[in-house]
Order: C-alpha cells, then sequence, then structure tokens
C-alpha cells in the first residue's frame, strides 16, 4: 500500500513537471531552465507544506527518489516536445489528475504532523496548487490560477475539505480517499469542458480604475 | 490585554489584505486570486518571520481565526470595489497603520524567540513589509518598496530597531511600544504628505547603462 | 581556518550583493531597493538551504555580521556605479568565485546537518544559485540562468556533487576542496569565454507554438 501511495506520488510529480518543462520551451529556456522549473512545479507546493508544518526535512529531500521525475520529465519533453504538444488534453488530464490527488495526500501528511482540521485543509491546498504557483511566478508570468481556465483552486479546496473533514469524522480510508479525488477531478474536467469560471475579483460592475494601493 | 493585541494583529491582517484584494481587482483577476493575493500580503510576513525563526508551525496555521481577515476583505472588495476606491486615503492610512503595528509586534515576536536584537529588528521589517514584497512578486510587478511613494521600509526600519533596543534596554512596555508604532506611523504619513523618498540606488548621477550583471 | 572560511563566506556574499545593487541601478530602484535586492541575492541562496535542512535559524540570521557585505555593496553601487560598470568583467569573475564557493561550502553546510549525499549536493546548488533566482524574480526579471550566457548551475551541480562524493569517500579536505572551487570556476568562466551553453529546453527542432500548459 504505501508503494501504490508512493508511485502514485511519483506519477503526480511526474505530470506536474511536465508543465514545467513544456512551459520552459514556451518561454525559451534552456535545458538547465526547463529542469530547474518542472523540479518547481512537481516539487515546490510539498516543500512549501513541509517548511511550513515543520516536521523535519522535506520528503523531497529525504528520499532522492523524488528527484527522478522532473529529471525525466525533462528528458521527455527535449526529445518529444512536439509529441507532446498533440496530446495537450492528455496533459490537462493528468494535471487534473496530479491536483486532485495532492489535494488528498498533502491534507493527510499536514494532518500526520498534528496540524489542525483547518490548517491541514490549507496545507493541503498549498500542496496542490502550490508548484503550480511557483512556477508561474519563478517565469515571470501571472499565476493561473489567479485568473484560471475552469475552477482550480476551488476544487482543491474541497477535496481537502473533506478529506480533513472525513479524517475529523473518523471516516477516511482507501475508499473514502479514492472517492474525494474522483470527485475533486471529475469537478475540475467538467469546470474545464463547460468553462465555468470563478467571478471576477471586483464584481460584475466593470474594472473600475483604481489608483496604486500603496 | 492578549486580546487587544490579538484584535490588533487581525486589523493589520484585514487592511493589508484589503490592498492585495484591490490589485486583483485592478489585474483583472478573478475572486480566487483576490482571496490568495489579500491572504499572501496579510499573512506572508509573519508566515516568512515565523519560517525563519524555525519555532514551530507560523501562528496563521496555528490559529486559523488569522483566515478569517482575507476572506472578509475578498468579500469587501468583490462587493465594494467602488466605494473602497474612494477612500484611497484612507487605505493608506490603514495600510501605514498595519506597517506600523507589524514592526513592532513582529520584532517582538522574534525576540520572543530568542533572536539576538539585530536579527529581531531585521525579523521586525520582514514582518512589516514582507507580504506586500510578496504580494508584488507573486502579481508579477516589481516591489513597491523598491521605488516607494514617501518612505516605507525605512520608517519600518526605525521602529523595529527601537523595539529591539528598548526591549535589550528593559525599557519596552505598552506604553513604549504604543509610542514606537505612532512615531513609525506618523513618518510614514508625513513622508507620503511631503513627497519625500529614498535616494536612487546609483546615487544622483544620472542613471548608467550597465551590461547584464550575469 | 575558520576565519578564512567565514571571511570567503562574507566574500562571496559580498560580490553577490554587488550584482543585486547593480540590477537596482538598472532597473531605477531606490537605495533601500538596492540594500533589499542584494541581500536577498547575498543571503537568499544560503537562507532557502536553512530552512529546508530545518536545524534551527539560518546563520545569516545567527550572526548579524552577514548583514554587512549587503550594506557595504548599496554603499559602494551608491557612489561608485559608474565605476563599478567598467570592472564589468571583474565582476562576472568574482559572482563566478562567489557560486563556485558556495558549491562547495553550501554541500558541506547541508552534510553537516546530517542530509543525504545526493540531497546535499542539489542544497549546494541551491546555496550557489539560489540569491541569483530569487535577485530575479524579486526584480520581475525571468532567472538569468534559465537561459545563460556560458554555463552556470551546470558547474554549480558538479562542484556540489563533488563535494558530496568526496565526502562520502572520505577524501574531503582544504586541498580538494580547494581544487573543486577551482574546478567549478574554471569551468565557469571557459563556458563565459567560448560562449558555451546549455541546448534549449525543447531539443533543435525549433520553438513549437504550445498551447498554455493549464
Amino acid at each position: 500500500m504505501a508503494w501504490t501511495s508512493l508511485a502514485l506520488d511519483l506519477l503526480g510529480v511526474f505530470f506536474f513537471a511536465v508543465s514545467g518543462s513544456l512551459l520552459a520551451v514556451r518561454r525559451e529556456f534552456d535545458i538547465v531552465g526547463s529542469l530547474l522549473l518542472g523540479t518547481c512545479v512537481g516539487l515546490g507546493g510539498g516543500i512549501l507544506r513541509d517548511v511550513i508544518i515543520d516536521a523535519g526535512v522535506p520528503r523531497a529531500f529525504d528520499s532522492p527518489i523524488y528527484l527522478v521525475p522532473p529529471v525525466v520529465a525533462a528528458v521527455v519533453v527535449y526529445f518529444f516536445a512536439h509529441a507532446v504538444q498533440r496530446f495537450h488534453n492528455l496533459l490537462l488530464t493528468f494535471d487534473a489528475a496530479g491536483m486532485a490527488l495532492f489535494s488528498v495526500t498533502g491534507t493527510l501528511v499536514a494532518l500526520a504532523a498534528g496540524m489542525n482540521p483547518t490548517a491541514a485543509a490549507i496545507l493541503g491546498v498549498v500542496t496542490a496548487v502550490g508548484g503550480g504557483v511557483i512556477r508561474d511566478v519563478v517565469a515571470n508570468d501571472v499565476p493561473q490560477i489567479f485568473r484560471a481556465r475552469g475552477l482550480y483552486a476551488i476544487p482543491a479546496l474541497i477535496g481537502a475539505a473533506l478529506t480533513s473533514l472525513a479524517s475529523w469524522a473518523g471516516w477516511f480510508g482507501v475508499g473514502t480517499g479514492t472517492a474525494i479525488a474522483a470527485v475533486v477531478f471529475a469537478l475540475r474536467m467538467v469546470s474545464l469542458r463547460y468553462r465555468w469560471g470563478a467571478p471576477p475579483a471586483g464584481g460584475h460592475h466593470g474594472t473600475p480604475q483604481l489608483p496604486p494601493a500603496v
């Protein structure tokens, strides 16, 4: 069971890392930038979570095997960037799967470290979306989740909150975890398909012209 | 007294969070971006400080009540962005109050964690200005304090240094703390009013055309 | 010996800080931005490493003397920006020396904190290149190492890996450390001279037009 969990975790890291390496291609970075950016997105969310819960060395540094998926992703993108491009929908699918998975596992790691249920759910969201935010910030883009196509942070929050709630109520198990991840994944995919989006920050009054805030 | 301190802290978080949510409106982010950006600016400085002093879980995660002000800020901005726009000077005022408050409380938290006086003062500055830097970096802007209107980091440094000095000398108390925060606040407001600014990084020789540094 | 090591470390911090302050001049920041940016690049890599290895307070905060080099750098750049500009090749030389030094010392600090050899080498790279990435991200640029002139991250990785390997094999000493740093330095300088570069992220097929990744 631990092997299944590790394998799924590494798979999630891999698909997130591919998204980082593909962004590196689009921004005309070199192979070093591709590897670094892929590492940021694949491992960044989990490292952020582990630094915050302050429970020793982040697992990505404790277990060197976590470095393998970003390397494989950079190599795959180096040789097959054209092919990967064709599977764009496949990529969105795997990104959604990674996000769904991390929203559940990230919350569990935080609960296991003794965080309260609310903080654990927030950290589940950090794990699920943090890598992508780091990717976009480091590559000098606006984070995609700030104006996402489809819903992204909201399904992650729902998954993390349900995981935290189920654990608190004593209902959590392999079945519950799988069901929650499936709901998160489905919500993400359906929201992409039907172009659902969160409302604008300033409501639907048109965008006011604000002066600088500070 | 602890309640007063918590209330003031939460008020500071709230006004900082409003500045993040207003930036989200100006950049046409959605409500998720508004909430995330407001959280970054309201809680980012304190989280940075707590991660550096390595004294367990950052208090923003330990006490879920810290998540309330950013949510309220995002909701207020969603419904009242137009009204908030009119109170721009009010906002600058409260931002200055938050900065003044955090420069004192941030230093105290670092001292309480056993940091030396110099490091505690630096961490007070990190608490006071860190959230704003994170806000600007994440939103893909140049940090405003790098070319601030009026003085910003300098009053924060003065407040943090005075707090650290007063604690070291055994003079710190409610009265001293209030007086220091008032001085910081006044310096910020006066510098805005009279358009004081720090000198340019390269002196007043005009800006040389430098080649790339690396 | 510890004094030599501290002196070299502070010298590395100083030359990195100069690169941050010079970037501040080019971006027309004020003296506060110059100091903050210089501090980020001089101390950022080491702070990142120390936060990840979770071995208490980062040494930059524990020993206030680490704050001296960024202050000196900001003052030097303020008064002598024009002169520093003429010594651009000198600056690249010292930046390379700092990077070479930090790739060795960063790895040693991580090993001393009990990290496994692979993680220690990665953290050596983080120490050597992290400050520069933080500098570029905070100043709203694309990190230079993502599309570096000459090789940068690769020599750092070679230096960190050799340091980790030599320690593991029991061969590490002052002589070995100096030799490794010299190799890293030479590789960086030679790669600049002969315009070596890493291949592009997407291989040599031309840049495909990819759709957004998420």
